[in-house]
């Protein structure tokens, strides 16, 4: 039975032969590769003698649309692997892949008599279906040949295209945008990270602004986590290799971690960072005997973690080779599970609300695949009732949930909240984990109401996720000019001429009292030089001090996004930057 | 020229030939090693074949009484190294030891005809000198002859001597008072802290109360260097090897640090943990271009870093391989030098006098060696710059310090803040450094006046140190029980019978409102079990509520150290503890 064919894919599909005839009717010696339709068009890969640059985009564009207006048939014909490989003598790319289809029926599709691809198709009819369709070349850079870097390197032609003109201004318009609110650009602009080539990739350097936003962060979790019964805990970034030989990292993340000396030499000392954090927290607990009065125990860490991810994965804040997590673990009564699960699914939620990116969330229940038993622990039976009293828990809670096979913990079913970027990429922000396994491993137990030895269960959970990845978001999300609670800098105090430096001090220590963090400028400069900086750098609020405001005690303010308000009183201002922070707000006040 | 005769050193030096003596009377095929004069007393290795344990302490003790009662003359007799030779003939360790002296004089010193040893001396005249001391065998433990773990494994027999029964016996009182505030027991006991086998030794798991007592220190740091002009940066881990080459970490300190991956090849990318945070920090400052008009620029980070410490080395929470501290550089204008250099020798004070460690610190101005080039970077002319401008520094400050030859950074001198823990033991608490060549080396610089490229100073420095060193000296100061603003739980709610519980509640929610840490027992236990629970555990005051305290809306207190005080208003207890934070008072209010 054929696929359900969509009429998108179709037609991107049909454009991107048109593209690969252009370049062949423009270029000599084209070698052709392949040519997919993709999530916003299509692209094609090219072997061919000169380098295709933004400057042929024109002539290639033109040649499209003039094979567009001939009309073409695009024609199916059904060939032997002997035919398909005369046919394509010339082209060595196709002949591999004809050699790669076997016994497989092989297709061909012609546009118009001068153009053949090696395609299962489906396409349209006729060329004429795709007039209405826009367009627009995107960029062409370089790509191995079946993404293997040992084979040749081609170039690739990357096209937007869309059903029509609007759908087409309006893709690129939405792209312009998202390059500007890329993180990895912005964040660097701004001065919240960078990146140094001696200390290597994935291993960004959070500049002061950065440092600020996380260290506000930090702060704002562990005291809510406080709050709500959890106790802190610090424990060593790194372990010997015994330690992961019993969590079973050893056998199931062993590519994932980074070690310290020779793993396979067991007759010497080895220590690996922790790629998680649970067979660290795990020894509090451990630390000595628990009575089930003690549980549920909430734990929270601050945690600092190190995956050996590969170079080329590597990107700004959101992947990353370290990088610190509210990580968490809660022991638990099996009586506990449902109603602690909830706790933790209402503070990611409150976390969420807090930053804003509650309307970016989705959520995901990864269970593992039982085709796949090397890759998890535990028995099918034990994955069978941690997946029952997962799902079940998420139903009472009523979550609306996808489901992802394949994407559990090696020890136990996920709730993972999942965040979309201002690419639209979906990476996890949160994660709610069941454990059955671990406990055991581990042999962690407590003494029940009558006196016998009982495993617990065990919640693995973060709050609001990794922090690096946490502010890439929000950088993308609000362009750089971050709620008001979470700022670096929340206001920037100008005064007007020297005379107004000593109110400027006392408006700035005022605001510095109540925790505002404040900063002001003494230079020798223009008044607009300075609120420019503030502007650029996108402080919420500018305070502007004259000598009306030194002799009325108030303050006029260039407000983040283009108001402004005049003589506003000290005391109002502060009391009014001091309940933004109080109520996380995500907006700023413009009235007072 | 003889050195000057330390009389209680030859006493003890004296009293250890006697312990030799009395164990050749009393065991056979003794052989003797070492046994020299130490700071309570002396100790000597022997090789014999019964072991030594503390049943035999009396013997010897004993044995040595009535040695000393024969009244012996110690008799010096030079002698050439054949006559020493035939003399030891059946003492191997003291063959070696000759064979060792070369052409040198060789002594011996006779005690009685009976025994002889071979020894530089000097000693008393006649036992008879040693009567009044006071001695008492402390520990046999077991020692490689010449401290090297290739060569057999001795019996050393360490003995406490002083001078008369009262100074042994107050030395002997200190050391048990010592044991028992020893932050590697009593930190363990209280749950301060652990460490776990399969972890690794030099890691300890930081429990609740030590992770909320660090937590305390680390953001009452952070918000006064906020307050003193520094800003927060959040650097890497770890790095390549190419940051170390150039910050001369490879060349210099490549034992000390933790490598992931082969040092020695080049063709592959190799990491290593960072053991300091300079080469990171020096990458925020490198970010952009820089004006004179920015300097000083304060950088300050809680950084985590590791050391690769032997084995052998570690100790509680005072040496360890991983280890968090309150780092942070300054870079500065030569002109702003010493202004700086004040700032942070008064936020250390600052810091110390918070903590109460203030009183047990000495300064120590730590010096290169001209005679060992080969350890540090740059120029004697560079050194004698860098050293005499730092001495100048000091005498301007007033500071009383010692000079430490060959104690200084690699790359230059140090003001080390020294504090002596409770067995006398002094390590480094805080350190500030003064460095004209790492910014040369990274290519540091900013734009002066006249529009000149220049190179910065930078001030390397430390606010409080390693956290879990300083966690160690409080809690073994403060036998645990550490200041109110410090400690984990600053106050405990007793409710006295089930209908107190709300009350409780509101005592518990006026404290936690104004930010004080408060746990309340609910549990269906007596009042005195729970009681005794927050007195056993060192929480500053107990809060008891019963009938009396909830018609009238007050507190009764027990106090840490045995005081109370009844009917106190819960305003005024509130207003108490906030007050105590506040201040960062050492004491605890006993009167209300």
């Amino acid at each position: 039975m054929e696929n359900q064919v969509n009429p998108i894919e179709m037609a991107r599909h049909s454009l991107s032969h048109i593209l690969a005839k252009a370049v062949c009717e423009l270029y000599d010696d084209v070698k052709l590769a392949i040519g997919p339709a993709i999530d916003n068009g299509f692209y094609y890969d090219f072997d061919l003698p000169r380098s295709i640059t933004t400057e042929d985009f024109d002539a290639i564009t033109a040649k499209m649309q003039e094979i567009l207006k001939r009309g073409e048939d695009f024609v199916c014909r059904e060939v032997s692997a002997d035919e398909a490989k005369a046919i394509f003598a010339d082209q060595p790319y196709k002949l591999e892949l004809i050699e790669g289809l076997g016994d497989e029926r092989i297709t061909l599709y012609y546009t118009g008599e001068d153009f053949v691809d090696l395609c299962r198709g489906p396409h349209v009819q006729n060329a004429r279906e795709l007039r209405s369709w826009a367009f627009k070349i995107s960029s062409a850079t370089g790509a191995y040949w079946r993404g293997d870097s040992t084979r040749p390197m081609l170039q690739r032609v990357y096209v937007y295209a869309f059903p029509n003109k609007q759908e087409l201004k309006e893709y690129v318009a939405a792209v312009e945008d998202a390059k500007k609110r890329d993180h990895n650009k912005l964040g660097r602009e701004l001065e919240y990270f960078t990146t140094v080539e001696s200390i290597g990739q994935g291993l960004p350097i959070l500049l002061p602004k950065g440092a600020k936003v996380i260290q506000t962060l930090q702060r704002f979790v562990e005291d809510e986590e406080a709050r709500r019964g959890y106790t802190l805990t610090m424990t060593p970034l790194m372990a010997k290799r015994e330690l992961y030989k019993i969590s079973g990292h050893w056998d199931h993340y062993l590519d994932g971690m980074f070690i310290l000396g020779d793993p396979h030499d067991e007759t010497k000392e080895c220590f690996a960072l922790r790629p998680m954090t649970c067979p660290f927290q795990y020894q509090v607990y451990l630390n000595r005997p628990r009575s089930y009065r003690e549980l549920p125990m909430r734990f929270g860490e601050t945690s600092t973690l190190f995956r050996n991810e590969d170079s080329g994965e590597m990107h700004g804040l959101i992947r990353v080779r370290q990088f610190t997590i509210s990580e968490g673990h809660l022991v638990l009564r099996p009586d506990q599970l449902e109603e602690e699960f909830r706790g933790c699914v209402d503070l990611a939620m409150y976390m969420l609300d807090a930053v804003g990116l509650r309307e970016d969330c989705t959520f995901r229940f990864s269970q593992w695949d039982p085709a796949r038993t090397d890759k998890y622990e535990g028995t099918p039976e034990q994955w069978a009732e941690a997946q029952r009293i997962m799902g079940e828990i998420l139903d009472h809670i009523g979550i609306n949930y996808e489901i992802g096979i394949d994407e559990a913990a090696f020890y136990g079913p996920k709730l993972d909240i999942q965040c979309k970027n201002v690419f639209g990429k979906e990476d996890t922000i949160i994660t709610i984990q069941i454990d059955m396994l671990l406990a055991e491993k581990f042999g962690m137990e407590y003494t029940d109401r009558e006196g016998k030895k009982v495993r617990p269960y065990i919640i693995h959970r973060t709050s609001l996720g990794c922090y690096q990845r946490t502010l890439a978001l929000l950088i993308e999300k609000y362009a750089g000019a971050l709620p008001f609670w979470i700022s670096a800098t929340q206001v920037g105090v100008v005064p007007v001429r020297p005379e107004h430096n000593e109110y400027a001090a006392k408006v700035t220590a005022a605001l510095q009292a109540a925790g505002i963090r404040t900063e002001v400028d003494y230079e020798d400069e223009m008044m607009g030089t300075k609120v420019k900086k503030y502007r650029q750098d996108k402080v919420p609020y500018t305070v502007i001090v004259g000598d009306k405001e030194m002799a009325e005690g108030t303050v006029s303010l260039k407000i983040r996004g283009g108001a402004g308000a005049n003589d506003v009183p000290l005391d109002i201002f502060v009391e009014t930057c001091r309940e933004l922070v109080n109520t996380n707000a995500l907006t700023l006040k413009t009235e007072f």
